[in-house]
């Protein structure tokens, strides 16, 4: 079995299911278990030129769709070859908050873009990149917002409607790649969603707990 | 004929070849003959977001061209929804120094993208808005470089093969679509070209110098 390269996991799902929390609690167990360097990342905003398209879509003037969609394809690029391959090709486990489902879900599923077109956007970005395994923290608009802090940005004030709408987006997408996608109920006490992550993730990368196993083949689109 | 969309110029060409000029005398002399407003814009840079996307290609860390094709993309789709079309809306001469073509030159042509992948990215950020007419002032890369003055950017740094084909990729365009293409030696003297860019603009676009005459159909992709 090759180690040349490293395991590759998203997560995904709304503002406030706990994504943040979840990816630091797996990151550390995935480093023990594996003995690997592991890798904590995010989208949009994981590298310097991430942060300011960022602020530029969260926080900057309107942005029509296509122009939307483009920067976050670019700060996706820019990650893919600057973060995840290099630390891929270390042999790493690379954990991102957020990948290229959240453009579909939250541009085409939330917004008036084909979704068709915003994963060949992101699919010409990665050079089809996609992970081994993609965590959904799936949780009702409602509840999540109830979870959440501080002043709203763009995505935020989107209202529930668009918040409905991605939520049935990153459904329908789990549901159509079942061998990618684990879909949690976020709404359970967190160290029961904590523990099947675990489990779930472990048995989708081929690793035994404290016994890394075999390696997945390497995941990229046809 | 409709008089409720402008007319939409671009000039392209390499550094040094003149474009500035050019532009702002033939942008006087479109206002006078057609008694339209006229808007001078650019890209990269034509607006607020061009200007961060122009500072992070030109002056930021060396980028994937995936990311940079993607910014430039993103700053285009921004231009033309903020910029070029409203302006066409109200019947205005919009003149552009620099377009799609300049991305398909620089990008296909001086760098390892392939062309088609190139256009169909502007092409999309666009909803394949195309001008009404192309200027292409040629010029040899080492004469365009002894006209430049000021510090190096990276596209200046990029060495003369990389000018050497995005001059080639110019020609190949104009010659593949002369409709839309005006292709002048901009080796000759500053007056005689601005002389012959106005006669062949104006024939293009249906202008009879001091009397505006008819309106060309918009012209949008298949």
């Amino acid at each position: 079995m090759s180690t040349a390269r490293g395991y590759f996991v998203s997560f995904e799902g709304g503002d406030g299911v706990g994504k943040t929390t979840h990816i630091s609690l797996l990151g550390d167990w995935l480093g023990e278990v594996t003995g690997r360097e592991v890798v904590l990342t995010r989208e949009p905003g994981g590298t310097e030129l991430g942060s300011t398209l960022r602020q530029a879509v969260l926080h900057g003037e309107d942005l029509d769709p296509r122009t939307e969609a483009l920067l976050y394809a670019a700060d996706r690029a820019h990650h893919v070859a600057t973060v995840v391959r290099p630390a891929l090709a270390r042999g790493a486990v690379v954990v991102t908050d957020r990948y290229l489902d959240s453009s579909v879900a939250y541009q085409a599923g939330g917004r008036e873009l084909a979704e068709q077109e915003i994963e060949d956007l992101s699919r010409w970005a990665t050079g089809s990149l996609l992970p081994d395994v993609t965590v959904l923290l799936d949780l009702d608009p409602v509840e999540a917002a109830g979870r959440l802090g501080g002043p709203p940005d763009r995505l935020e004030r989107a209202g529930s409607d668009f918040h409905r709408r991605t939520r049935e987006a990153f459904l329908r997408r789990a549901a159509a790649d079942p061998d990618r996608w684990i879909v949690m109920d976020a709404s359970a006490p967190r160290e029961d969603v904590q523990a099947q992550i675990r489990v779930d993730v472990a048995a989708r990368l081929g690793l035994t707990p404290a016994v890394p196993a075999h390696h997945p083949a390497e995941r990229e689109s046809p």
